[in-house]
């Protein structure tokens, strides 16, 4: 062995540190940039804001033999054969490991949001489906199929989850969110984490911090938020997804907080992120993330104080490419207006996820590129179909048509009805550099709803024009939302909704399918909630699934048929009316219906909500005690039974209600749920450990607390549908609850078997 | 002189002083509460929220003997002639100090936002419109009109002026607020308190503190507010109100910030009102605010619970009527669960105002009741109108019809063409009570545009069927809001608004009118701005006033007319769409159009806009000195001369763009302004004073910083129309800027007369 940081058999901090004990400045300050072959001078649309004016050419020859840390979008930026993908990527880091003395390869990134962002790739459910599914194993095993194929493509870092919990629905980016609750958002966006990292590539959390709250919900916006909104609200997830998930990156996010902006951040950045969380990975840029703190936030005057406060800060790396932490950032070390121990600080960080990724063993070469490479295999189509199946919410089924009745006729129609754009989110390959290509096939095939349910409904006479509605038995009008970027779509980064009116005057197309009599199934395929209180005592049926994935339209058919039963709840309320947002569930008394307003925010259909084809009972739920200590835990319990003819699941939901506390807290808010899957006249007993840390809440130092006193717990189907509530007593001394609390009440179903007698 | 409180040579904390020691627990609580006779069990309509739900009948004549500290809303409650009411005021006055051993006699408040709100009291326009004066001067003279006719009717306290910054303009009560830049805000906020204390009468600040800024603009909803933004946008108008105006009254506002209920907010009630502003008036509760942290926040389990946490924050008087502080804050202090000193601290603060007032004096008696009392003199009348001509904003005048020219046919239309409702914002009496009272006169005399218009244009043909439009030379519509409480109006308290289209489907009529070909001059009479994007290429013309006040019609026709010249500046932007809201000029530069977002958040007509029937040249601004120490002061000058054949004013205004500092900042914020009347040819030199404090910003702790290095003044016609733009660069060290800083830049005109040769 020639070199400490070569010996495998040593720690990779202690590599690391050895490795960057030889380096020059020069090369460690490689190690924090990243390169992005094929962003700049082709005229077509960005991907990233401002991408075009701030993305410069980089002279890769003259880089590359300092080293070079992050390679960019080596998939998602242009369309490329899997294979040939593969095999240029391979190229690349040959190159660059054979350009600098070390040999070290770059890590290599890609967008994986609803799947690997490339071409020809499975496109899965967007993250507001995962949410309405309440599922976080399927969720795990989609996140470990999705690292799979980005192992095999020899991408290391996938640049997902979203654990901004949505604020305000308007936001273009809220399709990418989990939902409206921090505890949906943390459990869901913690295994996507795990099942990500299962596959040996890094998960990044994104946006580190408080992104979803822009002002007016317009993308990049101020964000007025306090400190105890913040830890309550905002950063659950994120600690969840860090200490349980064991997440190993983190990305900065654009917004300021108060007037400090994320990229500036350092009491997120390092005090909370590395000292009380302790976590040991990187810190990485958004997109132009550290330049902007100088073209847009301006608390910086040159690329140089950008690259000083952010590295300071401790955004660890520079992403897409270098602008400040190269030659700026050079200078400011070598006159001494940044210490070096910064970029040391950061740069041990960098070598040492590319230790553990085995990027710095002696062994290393690039994969050996694949002869062909499917990145949408059988299984992983197979996996699309169930995330989306379990998605798919019944919101109203008023008239009682649902499932469908075979035959007869039934119109289907509508702007999305027989198009393939309403299934998939801003960050697939299609929506996302696709529409830039018009001429390039979608890449995977993606059966529109139309598709769909001809092949679902072979005896029944399926018409597809407006003019046939008034004569068919049935309607099923599909509308929805077309992703995009930057307002190339009605959804997506950057299509910010003025308002929660269906978009392109469909509300209009919607008041004429109605005026013409004919029963009316309402689907919508959305990337946001809509307002649906005008139609909503004339609709037929109600059917909400959130850009469901290249199988969507197989699965909205399926659940609409009743082949496969209804199980989503809604991860997002819908409201009755287009205006008077923001609103969330999450909020105390006055947040809700009040005397002092003429507005009445409550939603038309509340978070949690979903309809099934068969019924349920439920037990009153029981504690196994209910006084507990302020650092103590109980056990809650219920029996749930399948009481009609159909298979169903039944999602059991935990709210707490903290009726009185030093602070205006939450009426309601989830903090437990389990699916239970029901055979007809099945039951089972479903469990929740209750920790009584779960009821801790922040003071304005972020401190978590929590005093003795009552305590309910709803036990429901919905954040409103309060089937049972338990009083519950902590008792002893008031207590701060640190870091190491317990996060989740965790659920086990015990299946009872059908009834007997 | 038996006693020490009795001296009246000695100073007023020494002689509550003395009082308080010889009082007993009971003594001392009574003066902490109110009584607001006639305020329940007629079945009436609020006109507090929960009135009817909190508000309980009083034993008067249990009570009374221990004291009574507040009596509430003499003349607001119920309809009463002046004389009358003044009567019965003094009656309850004698039989209030007759009945303590003391014979202390109680402090009568009222509210007096739009002049006193007595039937048959002048209404002035609303604060929106005073903000649109850019007039301190006026807006002082009208408070000491008002505080004039409040000390003839026996009332001590003002309920006004409401110094929040409107954040939203969704929210209803932003009628009640002068606008959306705190230091326009804080500067004629500051001239009412003067104004109205320069009257003998205690003014009240509200809300203390954040409540314009509640979630979805619904009244009394949670806010999000970090520390920044509170120091930088919300209280500014407070303190300059305490420093420099005086004010020896605040109220606490209904809302928490980031969960924190102000009512219990010790932090900014005491930490920050009382210690660094020195304040030494009393804090009052908004009506039924201490019970509202039991019943609405739940950060207390009872009555008692509330009042402990009121008092211990800093609210020293439960209004209206006593529900905490009376028997459950007695058995509280009795039983040691709250320490006696604090009921000594507030009890103190209030015998010390009645001391100030001449109310603890010997030979005090109440005032003798007047026979006849006129609320509503020709002065006032007078001063109601100049404050209501000066604040019509002419937004537009796209075809050249302004001013009106005489002769032809003139259509007038609108709902509130000729309606009085168009008038009076919500705290007027007949807005405010007098919708209960349909068959009750207004009170005042209220002509309307039409009535105003058929005197201003005699030999005119004026029509007013919508049918006689199409045939007319031009159409006046006349449209906007009719002000009232809790729904019962379009604007005013608890009328909060889903967007900003215009209510009750006015936009469709002003589609009509458009449809006409009619040339169409808009004239809106609002409580708040309205989306006009969608006509403003079609408009004639567009006038803006904002609930001018009972002689709004004569001062809105006579600016239609010319006879008065137009002055009026827009305190609020006028947005182009209904929707995208919340939004404010004050933003970073992320707040304003990004290429990150499809909202273009824009507004039609910014912040400070407005035109004249005249023009004027500016020449460049000049600085005294371009280079200032941080704790120094440079000279801004400019001459400008009226450059056309009318009379005009000019609204010179100075905007400070701080390019680059610690955290995102406005790229525009109002520091100073001048009101430059000009006959035709004159010419006037505009001077300010610009302290470098007036550049500092708040820090996460609050505490306001200065540092070095360049600031653009920009010398402006309106937040965006910059004639000229002074780079001034701060020198020396960082500062850190305490809160005896100043807070002005402060303006002087020169006339220099008419150009010569």
């Amino acid at each position: 062995m020639a070199h400490p940081w070569q010996d495998t058999t040593l720690p990779a901090p202690v590599r690391a540190a050895d490795l960057l004990a030889r380096m020059t400045l020069e090369e460690k300050l490689a190690q924090l940039a990243g390169v992005w072959p094929g962003s700049t001078g082709d005229g077509g649309e960005d991907v990233a804001p401002l991408q075009h004016e701030v993305a410069e050419d980089i002279d890769l020859d003259a880089l590359l033999p300092y080293g070079l840390g992050q390679v960019t979008r080596p998939f998602g930026t242009a369309p490329v054969e899997p294979a040939e993908g593969a095999a240029r990527l391979a190229a690349l880091q040959k190159r660059v490991a054979g350009a600098n003395r070390f040999g070290i390869p770059a890590l290599a990134h890609e967008e994986c949001l609803t799947g690997f962002t490339a071409w020809r790739a499975t496109v899965f459910p967007t993250p507001l489906a995962w949410g309405a599914t309440f599922d976080p194993e399927l969720i795990a095993e989609m996140a470990a199929g999705i690292g799979a194929t980005l192992a095999a493509a020899g991408v290391h870092q996938g640049l997902a989850p979203v654990l901004d919990v949505t604020r305000d629905p308007r936001w273009g980016r809220t399709e990418e969110t989990i939902g409206e609750d921090p505890y949906l958002v943390a459990t869901l966006g913690t295994a996507y984490v795990r099942g990500l990292q299962s596959a040996g590539v890094v998960a990044t959390l994104k946006h580190f911090a408080g992104y979803a709250g822009s002002r007016g919900a317009r993308n990049h916006a101020p964000v007025s938020i306090g400190p105890r909104e913040l830890a309550d609200v905002v950063l659950p997830p994120f600690e969840m997804a860090v200490r349980d998930g064991g997440a190993r990156s983190v990305m900065a996010a654009y917004n300021d907080l108060d007037g400090l902006p994320a990229h500036a951040h350092r009491p997120l950045l390092t005090r909370l992120l590395r000292e009380e969380w302790d976590f040991g990975g990187t810190v990485v840029a958004d997109y132009f993330g550290v330049s902007f703190l100088e073209l847009a936030h301006r608390v910086a005057a040159s690329p140089a104080g950008a690259a000083a406060l952010a590295l300071d800060a401790g955004v660890d790396v520079e992403l897409p490419a270098v602008r400040c932490y190269g030659t700026p950032l050079r200078d400011a070390v070598r006159t001494g207006a940044v210490p070096e121990d910064l970029v040391d600080r950061a740069a041990l960080r960098v070598l040492t996820q590319k230790c553990e990724l085995g990027l710095l063993d002696p062994d290393w070469s690039p994969p050996a590129p694949p002869a062909s490479l499917d990145l949408d295999p059988p299984h992983l189509r197979a996996l699309a179909r169930r995330v989306a199946e379990e998605s798919v919410v019944v919101l109203a089924d008023t008239a009682g048509v649902l499932p469908l009745r075979p035959g007869g006729r039934i119109a289907v129609v509508g702007p999305l009805a027989d198009d393939p754009a309403g299934m998939l989110g801003c960050y697939s390959f299609p929506r996302h550099v696709g529409v830039e290509h018009p001429e390039l096939p979608l890449g995977v095939d993606v059966p529109t709803l139309l598709d769909a349910l001809r092949a679902e409904l072979p005896g029944t006479d399926l018409v597809t024009d407006p003019a046939d509605v008034a004569g068919a038995d049935l309607c099923v009008a599909v509308l929805g939302d077309r992703s995009g970027l930057f307002g190339r779509g009605t959804s997506g980064e950057g299509c910010d909704a003025p308002d929660l009116e269906l978009p392109d005057g469909q509300g209009a197309l919607l008041d004429r399918l109605l005026a013409t009599g004919t029963p009316v199934v309402l689907v919508l395929l959305t990337g946001r909630p809509y307002a649906l209180g005008r139609w909503a005592d004339r609709l037929a049926a109600a059917v909400q699934a959130f850009f469901p994935g290249e199988e969507g339209g197989p699965a909205v058919a399926r659940v609409l048929t009743g082949r496969v039963e209804p199980s989503g709840r809604l991860p997002v309320s819908v409201p009755r009316d287009p205006g008077g947002q923001p609103w969330t569930y999450l909020a105390p008394p006055l947040g809700h219906l009040s005397e002092a307003s003429s507005l009445d925010p409550t939603p038309l259909h509340p978070f949690g909500h979903g309809l099934s084809y068969t019924t349920f009972a439920w037990t009153a739920a029981e504690a196994t005690a209910t006084a507990l200590p302020t650092d103590g835990e109980t056990g809650i319990a219920l029996t749930v039974r399948n009481t009609g003819t159909r298979p169903g699941t039944e999602v059991v939901q935990l709210y707490l209600d903290a009726p009185a506390g030093r602070y205006a807290r939450p009426v309601a808010r989830l903090i437990g749920y389990a699916r239970v899957p029901l055979a007809p006249g099945a039951a089972a007993r479903v469990r929740f450990a209750f920790p009584a840390d779960i009821a801790a809440y922040a003071g304005p130092d972020g401190t978590r607390h929590l005093d003795p006193g009552p305590l309910d717990v709803h036990v429901a189907a919905s954040s409103t549908d309060v089937r049972h509530t338990l009083r519950l007593s902590l008792t002893g001394p008031s207590r701060t609850v640190g870091h190491d609390r317990r996060m989740r009440c965790e659920a086990t179903v015990e299946p009872l078997g059908p009834k007997r007698g």
